[in-house]
C-alpha cells in the first residue's frame, strides 16, 4: 500500500479529506510525472504523517487529490538544531538537503566572521529541505531560518541547549559525545570553509553548553564535515539505535 | 613554512629535486593561480610525503619547480576499500571526492542487479579524487578502479578483509561495528539508490567475512550514505581516534 511518488502539501491530511493542489504540485504531479486521475501518491504536511492518497481531478493548472489511509504516523526528528556557515550555492543547497535528510530539526544558516555570504536565499533552502523529506521517506519536513550572525545567535542562546562544536583545529582529539547528555536539546555547528576566527574560536570552547568535538585528523570540507558530525550525533544522542 | 596551493605530482620528491610541470600544471599555477617564480607550493606524490617546493621556472606551455623541505610525512590512510554503485554523474564524483576526502584506501565502483551506469569515466573520478587530496591536505591519493562486477569481486574476495554491509532494508537494528576487527584489513559497500536486489542481499548477508550495519530510521540518499558509513567506520576502526 506505498506510493512512490511523495509530495509535501502545507492542508490538514486526515479520513476523506481533499486537498487541492497547487499550479505547481499540479505541473509536477501530471506533467513532470505523468500521473493522472486514479493514481496513487503518498502525501505529509510536517504534521499528520504519511497518507495515501488517490488523484481525483487533474488539470493543468490544478488537481484534487483524496485522502484514502494513514501509511505513516508521524515522526518527529530529536531536537536538534543544526548550525551552519552557507559556502558556494551548490554546497550549501547539498548540506541543506543532507541536514533535512540527516533528521534535523531546524537549520540555522550562520554569518560568522569568516563567512563569504552576506544572505540566502532562505525560499529556495527550504524548497531544498522540502524535497529532501519528499526523497527520504520522512514525515516531517525541518525549518530553514534566516540568516543570523553567530554572535546574535550565541547571546540569546537557550541554557538547556548544548552545543557540539565542530572545531576543525582539533584535530587528532579524541573528545566524543558523551551519552549523559542524551535526550536533551542539542545543537550541531559547522564552520565556514576559512574556519572560525580565533575569537570565536576562544568564544565556542569556553561557553558553558559547548561540547568541541574532532572529525578527524583529515581536513574535511564543509558539506562533508555536515554529514560527518550528523553521522556521530545521530549514532550517540539521536534515533539511530 | 606551508604553502596554500597544494599539488599532486607524479615525480618523485626530496630534498634539491626538481621537478618539471605538465602543461595543465602549468596553466593552472601560472595562468588559473596567477603564481610566478619564486612562488612557494606544496607537492605530494603519495609517496613522499608533501614538499614545500618553489618555482624556479614559469612559462605557458611547463615550468618547474625546486623542492625546499619536507612538510609533512607520508601518512597512509587504514587499509579501507570503498565499493559503492555508480549513480548520477555530480553524485558520483561526490561520493569519490568524500570517499577519498574520509580516508579510503581504495575506491571500487561496482556494478550491481539495480546499477544504471554500464561504464563509468574512470579517468575522470580519478582526477576527483586527486582533487579531494589537495583540498583535504592528504600526502596520499586512494587508487580508483574499473567498474567491475559485485559478484565477481564477491568470488574472488579476500578472506582476511572484513566488509561492512550498508544494507537499507536493516532499517533501526542496532548492530555495531565491533572494536575486535580493529586493524585488519576492511571494506565498506553501499548500495546503489535502488537497493540491493533480495538475491544480493541474501548473499551479502550470509558471507563470514560480512557485518551488516544500519544507517538509521530514514532513507538516505548514496551519497550521504557513503559519507555516514565512513563516518561510523573511520569512528569506530579507523584513525579518527
Amino acid at each position: 500500500m506505498s506510493a512512490k511518488i511523495r509530495l509535501y502539501v502545507e492542508q490538514p491530511l486526515g479520513q476523506g479529506q481533499s486537498v487541492p493542489l497547487t499550479r505547481e504540485q499540479a505541473h509536477y504531479l501530471f506533467g513532470v510525472m505523468r500521473q493522472s486521475v486514479g493514481a496513487q501518491i503518498a502525501l505529509f504536511n510536517g504534521r499528520d504523517g504519511e497518507w495515501l492518497a488517490e488523484v481525483s481531478e487533474a488539470g493543468k493548472r490544478g488537481g484534487v487529490l483524496s485522502c484514502l489511509q494513514q501509511t505513516k504516523p508521524l515522526q518527529l526528528p530529536p531536537d536538534l538544531w543544526f548550525l551552519f556557515a552557507p559556502i558556494k550555492k551548490a554546497r550549501t543547497d547539498f548540506i541543506v538537503e543532507k541536514a533535512a535528510e540527516m533528521g534535523a530539526a531546524r537549520i540555522l544558516p550562520m554569518q560568522t566572521e569568516y563567512t563569504n555570504s552576506e544572505r540566502i536565499r532562505q525560499d529556495r533552502l527550504q524548497a531544498h529541505a522540502v524535497e529532501a523529506a519528499e526523497q527520504c521517506g520522512g514525515t516531517f519536513v525541518p525549518e530553514v531560518a534566516e540568516l543570523q550572525k553567530l554572535d546574535r545567535v550565541l547571546d540569546s542562546w537557550p541554557q538547556d541547549r548544548q552545543l557540539m562544536f565542530c572545531n576543525e583545529a582539533e584535530v587528532g582529539s579524541a573528545l566524543r559525545l558523551a551519552a549523559q547528555e542524551k535526550g536533551q536539546p542539542w545543537a550541531i555547528l559547522i564552520g565556514p570553509e576559512g574556519g572560525f576566527s580565533d575569537q570565536e574560536r576562544a568564544r565556542l570552547t569556553a561557553l558553558p553548553f559547548s561540547h568541541v568535538v574532532s572529525l578527524g585528523p583529515r581536513i574535511l570540507r564543509a558539506d562533508t564535515a555536515a554529514v560527518a558530525a550528523l553521522t556521530m550525533w545521530q549514532q550517540a544522542l539521536g534515533d539511530w539505535f
